[in-house]
């Protein structure tokens, strides 16, 4: 295992262990097993070393999510299925993830939405130009319509940044449903696979 | 003036005068020509201090938005335009825009964010029911249709978050412009107004 990779690994055990607010670079270094003065070679500070490990955490679950579906013979609409469900089932360990939620992380927390944006898009505009050429959907500008819907995923539906009601919830999904199947010409009812959490305990 | 009207001015003052880095509380308090204990005794931290100045600052805007599309008498796609022109057309000190997007104000600056979608949201969505009123738009979940589109206008288009080419922007204003258009069932090519800076420096 490279450095780079031991000092990581050491800020993520530390998180999880309940320390990532009070851990400072020394006890990095010290559970690591390596000097202070080596960390510095990598790093330049606790909030450098844990945007690497952000980076590196939705590197995984994007590559994961990217697999999954470049694998899938599905068509398009069950592909954006098999994505949101891979995406949000892609574990992130809770302590990191309320790691990242602190206000002092906030700079790393934008920038990791900005990546996941970034990332999911191509993804989510290729399954839409595939759903053109199956002749399901119509849309003039799927990169533009992909980023439109991930937007609302990546920034509006952050727990850390808004706190929704569940009814909220219902409604915002019940209305993301009509402007996808409306914005892409789609089948009617098509997204209502969106609502699958709330139909199940409705029901 | 209340003090703490003064104590906001007297931050607004140093930002605008470049010193929005390196003052301390102190050096608000002498700005503010009053005790640093008064400061505290208002605000635990020059952050809280910033904070509650850009609420005040997009509380402001966001009241001149109001107030100019309840004043209008125009057909819903107009007052769309008129909104977006007033909105982008507030004059946001340069100094204070630039101090917000540093990265030691991500979380300010995250909360500004949420606050301006939240605050948009019903004007954006009482203009969308007018456009359902004078039958032009169709659209079962105006809400939630206001809160995706100001989602990308908040966060994938704010210039601190994402760095766009010009001629990504147009693409993006040509997806939005389809996508509201689609999404409200509304007239071909209503929404071609987005595109008007761009239609202006191409010709």
């Amino acid at each position: 295992m490279n450095k780079r990779t031991i000092i990581l690994n050491a800020l993520e055990a530390l998180i999880i262990s309940q320390k990532g607010n009070t851990c400072s670079v020394s006890d990095i270094a010290k559970q690591a097993g390596i000097g202070k003065g080596s960390i510095y070679y990598y790093f330049a500070s606790k909030e450098e070393i844990f945007d690497a490990l952000v980076e590196r955490i939705y590197a995984d679950v994007i590559r994961k999510c990217k697999e999954t579906v470049e694998k899938s013979e599905l068509p398009a609409t069950q592909k954006i299925a098999l994505l949101l469900q891979t995406y949000y089932s892609s574990s992130v360990e809770i302590a990191v993830d309320r790691y990242l939620h602190e206000p002092q992380n906030a700079y790393v927390h934008q920038k990791s939405l900005a990546m996941i944006l970034k990332s999911l898009t191509p993804i989510v505009t290729k399954i839409i130009e595939q759903g053109i050429q199956e002749k399901i959907y119509s849309c003039s500008y799927p990169r533009e319509f992909s980023e439109l819907i991930l937007s609302e995923l990546c920034f509006v539906f952050d727990p850390g940044i808004f706190t929704w009601a569940p009814e909220e919830m219902k409604q915002k999904l019940h209305g993301l449903a009509e402007f996808m199947e409306k914005g892409l010409s789609a089948p009617q009812g098509c997204f209502d696979f969106l609502l699958a959490p709330f139909t199940q305990t409705d029901g």
